[in-house]
């Protein structure tokens, strides 16, 4: 899959058909960006009007153009377009970016339009890049297919895979004025054929990128990108940014589980299981990517604070603790070190405060000092303007040590004017700068969970014991069975004799259910009786229930009533499913009851879950916890729950014609769990 | 209280002591800054040695100074500045300014030092600024009494209260860069005497003060601080960071109100009821200054989005939706009035996203437009770097447009070097920039919190009954009738003998509690017993319980029992109060029983409570949403709920002896709510 894509990035030949001699089209910028980039291959240019642009000739056939010639640019009119591929293709290129718009993004004439272009380049074997994009851009190469305004992105570390021409075209000239750059940033357009999917390898198996930043309004394949996701995320950090969370409304849902899984959710699951870090603001995206692309991993989250001034200290303190990291408890020898070379009212204790008057040298010692500890897995320095010192000099002095540690150092450059030659310092040396104490802690946060992602044990998915059971068995007991689910025993009764029959059969005390096809929130209408001891009790709440229900629900099918043995004790929980039309199976553990939709103590994750993840799920919610035993409440058999978690995960991954399933509740005993009540929803119902 | 701190930024003449003619001296830069700033007062100097600065004479005495001279600048030996402020005193100066170090800050010795330059200052009737501060700044008047590293701030409209000194030097230099000014400037330093209170009036009470920026690092007085902010931010709003939240370690809490309340919660409702705009970050802090300060309020929180892209658009409606904002639906006339104008691609619903092409007049028409349309209480406009045009001219029609109506309308200016100029443009208009959609979000919330803020209707808290009570009395439930919250009847017995005659005479089905005052956790020791039907129940659980509580507690000292009506039915809550050290009676509701401090399902307001502060705190709470009836839980009294949260924040109120009460559970029932168990701590238990 890598290789036909690389002519996107390292072209052997670039043409670019619509190549103008007016500098207000676009097919002069891309020629005067392409030029202007330093592009060693071949340039060759064509058009329909022959000329000369920036010394260049302007070719009327692509068929005089000489090898080799591997990518094509093309700006030419939208009905063109599919005729100008097939020119390619004969012509033996393999990859174009199409700028134009004017495709599927304006209707339904266009979307054919667009579907004739992809027709075309599968026949020939070119893939395509947009339309409606800006095209792609290696700065090391170099390479800058764009028309975008110069000079071309400073060089970097940083990959960036956009959805939005217009959001990549303003963060390259934001980034210039931050002072940071990238190595390869590529604009998706209508991802008429390339996605954001297929880029992720291009950047993963580039040298120059360290870290891969995606700017994502959608995504094509849910599980192709996770699969694709989590190989590259193990060798480089990848961090997205996904818009468009609050846009889709949420469907109907048939079981609690449904109703709090907002569509967003599939997606905070999905790049958890994938490795991608998500962040919730542009902002923030790249604050992460420059710490990941130019600092050491910390071994833990133990930090170090240094300053010269208590305030802006105090903020760093709260805000590590924000974002989960700790405050480095500093050793003996290293508060004696510290004293040695501080003056007396220093504060030599974790966040060091060296006060106002501290030299060039008082930071580097004191940060020498902090990064020898043992017990400090990373330092925040906090640098607003020194009173009595030129910040260049303390940026300087800083620099020398952090070359010498393994250990992630990232400054607090507070100020603007007076810290502008320091901040041009740390530049140079890649150090990491952030105008406040509180970005510069999410950005050691980003680095920690890099960190935590490493390392974290995957420990493989259960295997599947490859089950086979009735698809169509419609019975939600059968299913729970097939998979080793505890269940309490039901049985239908259709009238008041069989009731008290089932009831005797099973054992008092029982539990009884409306049993109809159209009621799915029994308690609601009246429909659910618990803890009936006796026959006397059974008769009159059976009369009860068919009032109260037909009452409710006057044109609703009554088939019943479930008698079930009531079990009692334990601990209750919810467990369920809802397929994700774009990432499959996503899992629900949490506090179940009526009230699982108020007290929304429930996590997710995407199946299938292996023993890591569903004790993850666990521990994420407070019912969770609370299986463990709290106060007077007795702990329960965690591992059971566990157990069901992991099984119900598989039987969502065997059976894809289930689209919802949930046990509400599972009731969790001292020795293992029942699945009390379980409601299946299949595809199509 | 406002008079006697003018002089700190209107004096009238000014004496520095401590003049220094070498430039490395605090002592130059007083002066340098002095005069560099316009000051059109007198400016006297004076030291130990005589000399000329600036071209104006050191005098080596206080009494060789002509009137009028109403402000003392001290920059003198730590030793030197109790005798400098009484020659103050002396010579009729009503203020000063100590800019020296080496008081409290650096121990035992500084402290008593600190407190003998306030007893002077006292005597005198000086006021005291700092010691161990940098001073103040009116960029209006205009005044600088620091010696900070020139220039002055801009001019602008906000007024900034800071405890850190280095915080507000950096936060300087970086408003410079961003393009923003201040009003005011205090930096409190140690507090000896003025603090940031008594600073708010003089902040409140100038022109060109638009809006009021904190910069805490602690409080001087928690319920003045409440006073005096919700009179101020009547008039002018106040946004406070406050930090060191996570420095405070919790207390061990003897309820469960004691213990969710951390001691930054109490902070959170202080802001809250004193009508303080409490930002997270200081980025956050200036984001929302500028928009309060430049910016109309919005009548609603209807926003409309103009873009020329649609990614930046996409974010902006998410990060709307994430502040509590909303996309406005615009109306038929506007939709119509769009297309007139836009191309036919163009997308003329909210966000309105005019495409790439977008000219200045695009821009300038269609905001027109949106803010025409009643149902757009506020506008954001996105300007990434516009392909075809330059962005200042966007700037130019836009702000031409803004100045017509009075709706707030904010930029996302996206980019550097390209949209350098046009933020210059805005900046010269008075329009709020942000670097991205997200954060002219949260300032567009910030207004709209500010209009809620200012329309909210207070109603007037609920006159105290005057109430007398024996502040001795032990048993909690006397107490609580006392204040009309009625309680299930309790009553001891001290044997099993006793039990049963009292459980005979309150009527089965009882609960029967521990009775000890070393046993605050009952149930975590099998100390309580529920739902028991009768004398042989009873019996046999009375023997349990002192089996069970003797072995967990041997060395409790036990009472006996409380024997209590078992109140069935409804739904139970919990109402808790802890007396915070700072602000007095914190008021909690929420979800009761023993998981309250899992499930954290609580909500947290100052006492006294009135009406509406009762409602909102049950609005906040999934439990008091639940009161209403949801799926098969039945409504109860919510009004009794209401009734009980205000009672006892009078009680709270009266009872300063109290420092803890919990009911828990209130059981709410259909008519009415019941304290079925109380617990009170009162101070030095």
């Amino acid at each position: 899959m890598e290789i036909p894509l690389l002519p996107f990035f390292q072209p052997k030949g670039v043409v670019i058909i619509g190549a103008s001699t007016s500098p207000e089209k676009l097919g002069y910028g891309v020629v005067r960006n392409l030029i202007q980039s330093g592009y060693t291959g071949a340039i060759h240019l064509v058009a329909q009007k022959s000329g000369e642009v920036f010394g260049k000739q302007i070719h009327t056939s692509l068929q005089n153009i000489p090898d080799p010639v591997e990518l094509a640019i093309l700006i030419v009119p939208t009905q063109a377009t599919p005729q100008t591929i097939e020119d390619c293709g004969k012509r033996g290129i393999k990859a174009a970016i199409i700028v134009s718009a004017g495709f599927r993004e304006v209707g339904k004439e266009g979307a054919e339009l667009e579907k004739k272009c992809v027709e075309v380049a599968q026949n020939y074997g070119v893939r395509l890049l947009g339309p409606n994009c800006i095209g792609a851009i290696d700065t090391h190469l170099p390479l800058d297919t764009t028309f975008l305004q110069p000079p071309m992105p400073e060089q970097g570390g940083i990959g960036f895979i956009s959805h939005s021409g217009a959001f990549a075209a303003a963060i390259i000239d934001w980034a210039r004025g931050q002072g940071f750059g990238f190595s390869r940033i590529v604009s998706l357009g209508n991802q008429a054929d390339v996605n954001e999917t297929d880029m992720l390898p291009m950047l993963a198996s580039d040298d120059n990128t360290k870290v891969i930043v995606m700017y994502m309004e959608s995504i094509s394949n849910g599980r192709r990108f996770v699969q694709v996701a989590r190989e590259v995320s193990k060798h480089k950090p990848i961090i997205a940014l996904k818009v468009g969370r609050f846009e889709a409304g949420q469907k109907a849902a048939a079981s609690h589980t449904g109703a709090l899984a907002a569509s967003d959710t599939a997606f905070d699951a999905a790049f958890a299981k994938a490795g991608v870090l998500r962040a919730e603001t542009a902002e923030q995206m790249f604050d992460w990517a420059r710490a990941l692309e130019n600092c050491p991993l910390p071994k833990g989250n133990r930090i170090g604070i240094l300053t010269n001034a208590g305030g802006p200290g105090v903020i760093a303190a709260d805000s590590l603790e924000h974002h989960g990291l700790v405050l480095a408890q500093l050793a003996g020898a290293t508060l004696d070190a510290l004293s040695a070379i501080l003056p007396p009212a220093a504060n030599t204790h974790n966040p060091v405060d060296m006060l106002a008057s501290a030299s060039p040298s008082h930071y580097a010692e004191c940060l020498n000092i902090l990064l020898q500890d043992e017990g400090v897995d990373g330092v925040m320095v906090i640098l607003p303007p020194p009173p009595m010192f030129k910040a260049e000099e303390v940026a300087r002095a800083v620099n020398e040590v952090i070359g010498k540690f393994e250990k992630p150092v990232v400054i607090a450059l507070m100020g603007s004017t007076l810290v502008e030659n320091a901040s041009n310092e740390f530049q140079v040396a890649r150090v990491p700068t952030y105008p406040f104490p509180e970005r510069a802690a999410s950005a050691l946060a980003a680095l920690s969970k890099r960190q935590k992602q490493l390392t974290k044990e995957h420990i493989e998915n259960t295997k599947s014991q490859n089950k086979t059971s009735d698809a169509s068995a419609v019975n939600p007991n059968d299913l729970m069975q097939d998979y080793n689910i505890p269940t309490a025993p039901i049985k239908l009764a259709t009238n008041e004799a069989e009731a008290v029959a089932i009831a005797n059969e099973l054992g008092y005390p029982v539990v009884m259910k409306i049993a109809s096809p159209d009621i799915s929130h029994k308690s609601d209408v009246g429909g659910v009786m618990l803890n009936i001891q006796d026959d006397t009790a059974l008769q009159s709440g059976y009369a009860q229930m068919m009032a109260k229900v037909s009452a409710a629900m006057p044109n609703a099918k009554i088939e019943g009533v479930q008698i079930q043995r009531q079990i009692a004790g334990g601990q209750e929980v919810i467990i369920g499913m809802v397929r994700d039309s774009q990432f499959g199976a996503l899992m629900m553990f949490g506090s179940g009851g009526v009230e699982v939709e108020g007290l929304k103590d429930v996590a997710f994750c995407l199946g299938p879950l292996n023993q890591a993840e569903a004790e993850e799920m666990m521990r994420q919610t407070w019912v969770g916890k609370k299986l463990k035993g709290f106060r007077s409440i007795k702990p329960v058999d965690e591992e059971a729950v566990k157990d069901v978690l992991i099984k119900l995960s598989q039987l969502a991954a065997e059976h894809e014609e289930i689209e919802e399933v949930e046990i509400n509740p599972l009731r969790v005993l001292v020795k293992g769990a029942v699945a009390v009540d379980v409601r299946i929803k299949f595809k199509g119902e």
